[in-house]
């Protein structure tokens, strides 16, 4: 006979199915009280969606009271990529963060490493699972993994976002999931877990060979011992507010959409190109409404993360499929997607990030990256971090995962910030992400930079001539032509009293301006 | 009724089985006559070995006579990696050379590149196959390849590299061949020459799981109608002669492989570790002595070169296989590689260079990487090209492919170069070929900075303590820490007017010692 309790909770918990877990549901405070100082803790949670909502405001709460208590609590958090306010955002301002990796986004946090009071580790992600499976990380205490339901046989279904739970899921010595009932329910199936994966020396080919193959299983698998606690929820994923493109950006996606249709006439990219994988921003969504007026059909895209733009192109049948690990929707996107999402299942397969990002398929596939920066030199050296090198914006991302074993791999500025105080083109970047090794094509607002196959000056030029503003063009190009005739080698000409002066003008001065 | 040439040729040139091919046989003057001014010309070779020994030449001679003739007369010039003088130095003293891509390590070459006046691309190894192949270069228009012979069904045995011949002879519009008669003929057998290779969307998983598994052919193809030119030769590769290990050398040997031990002990490595890539040099050669006497069994290498010590390695057991593109070894290890082939044949696989680089396959093999390097700075990040940041060295290699795709990048370097003039540690490295992302050990003489998971500031400290010269070792600590007190930001500490302000002083004065 089941308890008045049990059959409460199983008639409000159509989404927890598994009835040993039942017995597990417990208030967030509950389970935050389960993670004690100084643990490992990995959270679910990838560029905003399907992060854990209560749980870490719970255990933010417990950590500012210790504090004020006198007692030092903090953990490590790990997760998939940048999470929320209730993650990050919480965590930070409860000072509860002693080191953050992968990724994050959150300005309370950021702030906090640009003050040097929260460590910060900025990775690859396709590097993330396997680095802490290699033993890199130390041992994980405690998973905190959202969840949109517990099957029957204890799997779980993923919500928004897979990230690296599955590594989590794994490797955590205890288990606290999130069940939101926010999430859809008809989300099952839209997942593939892929369990194929191993360490070295018994790694065997990953066979997926299209971008849209299934190669898993659409839950994740748990140990129920494991699963210390269960929480139930109901709340939305971050909102990432839509804004519609600019001049600027719309401009930006001109130049790289004219250099597509050129690669395929002439005869360098199929007429649907390849697997797409774009970062998330207004510049990455004005190429994608752009594509939509392209008249290109049966795009593909295997990338990270979802944002608007991608969903309306699968809608409109311009895009075949998009593989990724996790969304970014605007309020007005996740309705339609939850109203859809029969249509979007079909098309849509969520993968962990050691499966997005993998350099073995992003190589297969010969995907096209799309990612922003902060700026770009002279020779095509990349930052993507750091502003002014030393103070970190987000974090490389996937970025390095794409330029490095994609077909293309391109990357999108306008190129001026701060009202025009700032180049995004320099004699030398402050800080590298991707090298001159491994960027083809810059693009902002002026045009388009086509570095494949030149040499380092011809590059200098090409970036001058297309890519710097007005405002700053003549006094890059004074810059090489003294470089070209002072510098220690001609290989790569630099004077080095002024490679970095146009950062430290900028911080003396508010401009970059001479 | 077989003409007497026909006959005097078929004496001779038992290597040379093919008849049809047998009837283009011509002097190397000849050969190189069919090579025209402004063509693109991709040649075999790597890292001194199975380069074409006349051909170069001779039409290092043609381009000199039309130089001095008033005709204009230059190629672009594609290789696997380094040549030899005979191939890079002639046709650079000869001024015969518009583009090199996308390795070499020549003198003459390399001051031509300084002074501006040869073009030189420098990029990833794993990528020059594709992007030949993806249209980025152009057309080739003919391929110089060194064959140890010629079969009979006009396949070609390659010799002592592969490189990037599979490429060169699939593409190039005509073909020269050199049948060297001193590379070994039972150097047959040795190759593995991977035809399943593809362009996207047509790609499938490469079907190698153990390093020295054997997925391809023993011989190159070659449509028989573009061979224009079969030249033979009796030629010595490049000789590279081998020196003891130093003290500085044994040293940093001793820190990695106290390190591999240490690694083993903790689980993280299995007891015969994981494939080992290799660089060149006598940092690398003192590994590989260390390794002899390691007490290490059934090592396998997945590498691009083998070295001296890698045979030795071999001889003894230690090693049970090297997968390779091609050899670097002093005469005496030629003497006894050709001695002992029979045995060597068993042991080692050679491959083209896009496998023996892959990121699928190293990535899945879980590479140690070990590289030299010319600099790093406080943060990780390793420059392997640009001396004081502009005047390049030799290039990147392959260093980078297995530094972003393994299981781990190790970069060795003496603390000090130039009779100490030069710290290998630097506040700021002048050029980042492998970002702070991509590195996980920094090993000097001094000792081994183990930067996985640390946070830049604490990499930092951790640079500094264990891989500075002494003569530097307090000028950097000063740096830091005014770095961590005025830095913008301190996420990744740097006063941007003294970054680069030890290269400077070393150009101004002659030394960093400030």
């Amino acid at each position: 006979m089941a308890t008045p309790t049990f059959s409460a909770v199983a008639m409000s918990d159509e989404r927890i199915l598994d009835p040993r877990l039942r017995d597990r549901i417990v208030s967030a405070e509950a389970a935050a009280a389960l993670i004690q100082p100084g643990e490992t803790v990995a959270m679910s949670g990838f560029t905003g969606s399907g992060y854990p909502k209560a749980v870490p405001m719970a255990l933010a709460r417990r950590i500012e009271a210790a504090h004020q208590a006198g007692q030092a609590f903090q953990i490590k958090l790990m997760t998939g990529a940048s999470t929320a306010p209730e993650l990050d955002g919480a965590l930070a301002k409860a000072e509860g963060i002693a080191m953050r990796m992968p990724f994050q986004s959150d300005p309370d946090a950021r702030n906090r490493i640009n003050a040097g009071t929260l460590d910060y580790i900025d990775i690859h992600l396709s590097h993330v699972a396997q680095h802490v499976w290699f033993g890199f990380y130390g041992e994980i205490d405690t998973a905190v993994v959202e969840a949109a339901a517990i099957r029957e046989d204890g799997t779980l279904v993923p919500s928004t976002s897979v990230g690296n739970n599955k590594t989590w899921l794994d490797l955590a010595r205890k288990v606290i999931v999130e069940v939101n009932s926010w999430q859809p329910a008809a989300i099952e199936g839209m997942h593939d877990i892929y369990y194929g994966t191993a360490l070295p020396p018994h790694r065997k080919p990953i066979p997926l060979v299209r971008g849209d193959d299934r190669i898993g299983q659409a839950t994740l698998r748990c140990d129920p011992d494991k699963i210390v606690a269960v929480v139930r929820t109901h709340g939305p994923d971050r909102n990432s507010p839509f804004t519609p493109a600019d001049e600027t950006s719309r401009r930006i996606a001109g130049h790289l959409i004219e250099f597509l249709k050129h690669e395929v006439a002439k005869g360098r990219l199929p007429a649907n190109l390849l697997p797409l994988q774009s970062g998330v921003g207004n510049i990455p969504n004005a190429v994608l409404a752009g594509l939509a007026e392209s008249g290109f059909r049966d795009l593909e895209a295997f990338t990270e993360v979802i944002q608007d733009g991608m969903l309306a192109l699968l809608k409109s049948g311009v895009l075949r499929y998009a593989s990724c690990t996790g969304f970014a929707l605007s309020p007005e996107a996740n309705e339609a997607f939850k109203r859809d999402i029969d249509f979007y299942r079909e098309r849509i397969v969520m993968r962990t990030q050691e499966i997005s990002n993998h350099p073995e398929l992003v190589r297969r596939l010969g995907c096209i990256g799309m990612n922003g920066m902060i700026e770009a030199d002279l020779y095509g050296n990349v930052n993507s971090t750091h502003v002014m090198g030393s103070r970190i914006m987000n974090g490389i991302g996937g970025s390095g995962d794409f330029a490095r074993n994609g077909f293309l791999s391109t990357f999108l500025s306008p190129s001026t910030a701060k009202n025009g105080t700032i180049s995004a083109i320099v004699p030398m970047v402050s800080h590298v992400d991707h090298t001159e090794h491994d960027v083809s094509i810059v693009v902002t607002e002026q045009g388009l930079a086509d570095l494949r196959g030149l040499p380092p000056r011809r590059r200098a030029q090409v970036v001058i001539d297309r890519c710097a503003h007005p405002d700053y063009r003549d006094a890059l190009q004074d810059y090489f032509d003294r470089a070209c005739r002072g510098s220690y080698g001609k290989h790569t000409p630099h004077l080095l009293p002024e490679a970095l002066s146009w950062h430290q003008r900028w911080l003396d001065t508010g401009t970059m301006r001479g």
